[in-house]
């Protein structure tokens, strides 16, 4: 295995140029060791940001990749007199869109993920919203819901429903397919006039037998037989009501959020 | 205003190309639309997007930008043919990064955002351990904890935990600091042998007194005499505890996220 840091220096969180960390997944023969170096706004804590490197290159044996977004010159012409693979924001993305749209860009630190953000205040509202309608917690305010995610207990509604809520600004609430669900044989009374906004999750009975057997070993509720037959009849009941839904065995939470956006927003016109 | 679509243009979730738009932010004199082309992969749905892109041109008067991440070679291409300003992920970064590593980067689909992401898993449990460990739900497990957040009710402790978790993947504790604490002029009991790993949110009183009158108006919890009474014994009792804290007034979750992981994460050696 080849070592290599992966350094993200910003003047402010960080956050942009961290999402950029992802791609180093397409590199899995590489060994990566990633250090965030937010706030580096000033030539001191560019000095340190440059020590750093140089001690990283030794350390590894390489010269380290390091993914940038300075807005002031000085501090980003400064950085890159260090030697390293310099992925730089500003040169590489924004400079040229700029060009592109004739407009100066803003350079002043922080603007991608201040609360000035354009969709910052929808988020916060969606992302209380999802944990107040966690879980069938509540029967009210259901009509505000954009996505209401439905399926058996512990299949991912809840940490599907919070990255949908805090990534994209959706209000998704979540309800769970329960024994008596089961017995009755149709969807929870409450949920039969939103079924245009709901969607499921279902997921392998192995896996939930799993999942399950973490936070009740041995429960009849684990138990591999009710998993199966709780999977069944959810599905079932899905079916039947003529719901779209996803398993989430081997999907990530970003994956079955994709997937879930896609049929609750149209595409554009 | 200049108005411009953006298209972002995955054969997966988009999330990563979804990331760089943020950087859209540096652009306050554009206005744009943002559409989500997830799952792009195949030659059928790669027409459909070019359909869109000349849409949008014909609506906005101007060619959009197409922020794109396709592993496979001949849909790039075909995507490349439209008219548009392309920030392409492979072409910018992920094939130079591969040079630069002396390696062949993996160019199936989903690679960033799948569940065999070296981080996905310690994610899910940080999710779950700060959805169970919320406003001091339990005293058990603090141990585990890696940072606790403390500060008065609805300072911005519960989305701070959570964007934690599910962005980084740090188990984020949190406890509200009420009347019983103020009263008694200590932290509670068992904070005391945390110390070391807590962190403090405080907030300006107006800006407490506006979201709690959302929730209770006209309460004496939401009254601003009670809001500033609160907010100066909490920060008493942080100062006398040398507690580092931040105000959330003016700052987003990802700006506190990025300060409190300064603290918790000690700079790379």
């Amino acid at each position: 295995m080849l070592h290599r840091t992966v350094f993200f220096v910003s003047d402010s969180t960080g956050i942009t140029a961290g999402a950029l960390g992802k791609l180093l997944e397409h590199f899995p023969r590489t060994n990566f060791t990633q250090v965030r170096l937010p706030f580096t706004d000033t030539l001191d804590k560019i000095k340190l940001a440059q020590d750093a490197i140089l001690e990283a290159t030794e350390h590894d044996g390489g010269r380290p990749v390091v993914i940038m977004s300075l807005g002031n010159l000085t501090l980003r012409n400064t950085l890159k007199e260090s030697n390293a693979y310099f992925i730089d924001l500003f040169s590489a993305f924004i400079d040229p869109l700029g060009l592109e749209l004739e407009q100066t860009p803003l350079t002043g630190s922080g603007i991608a993920h201040s609360i000035m953000g354009s969709s910052y205040h929808d988020r916060m509202e969606a992302i209380n919203y999802t944990l107040n309608h966690d879980d069938g917690m509540t029967n009210s305010g259901l009509e505000e819901a954009q996505v209401i995610l439905i399926g058996v207990s512990r299949c991912g509604k809840t940490p599907t429903s919070i990255y949908l809520a805090m990534q994209f600004g959706v209000k998704a609430a979540n309800y769970p397919l329960i024994p008596e669900d089961f017995e009755r044989g149709t969807l929870p009374e409450i949920l039969h006039k939103h079924l245009d906004k709901i969607f499921g999750l279902t997921i392998k009975a192995e896996r939930l037998h799993s999942v399950r057997s973490e936070r009740r070993p041995d429960s009849f509720y684990a138990s591999l037989d009710n998993c199966r037959k709780e999977i069944a009849t959810a599905e079932e009941l899905m079916r039947h009501s003529s719901i779209t839904w996803a398993d989430s065995t081997s999907r990530s939470i970003e994956e079955l959020s994709a997937i879930i956006l896609q049929k609750i927003r149209k595409p554009a016109k």
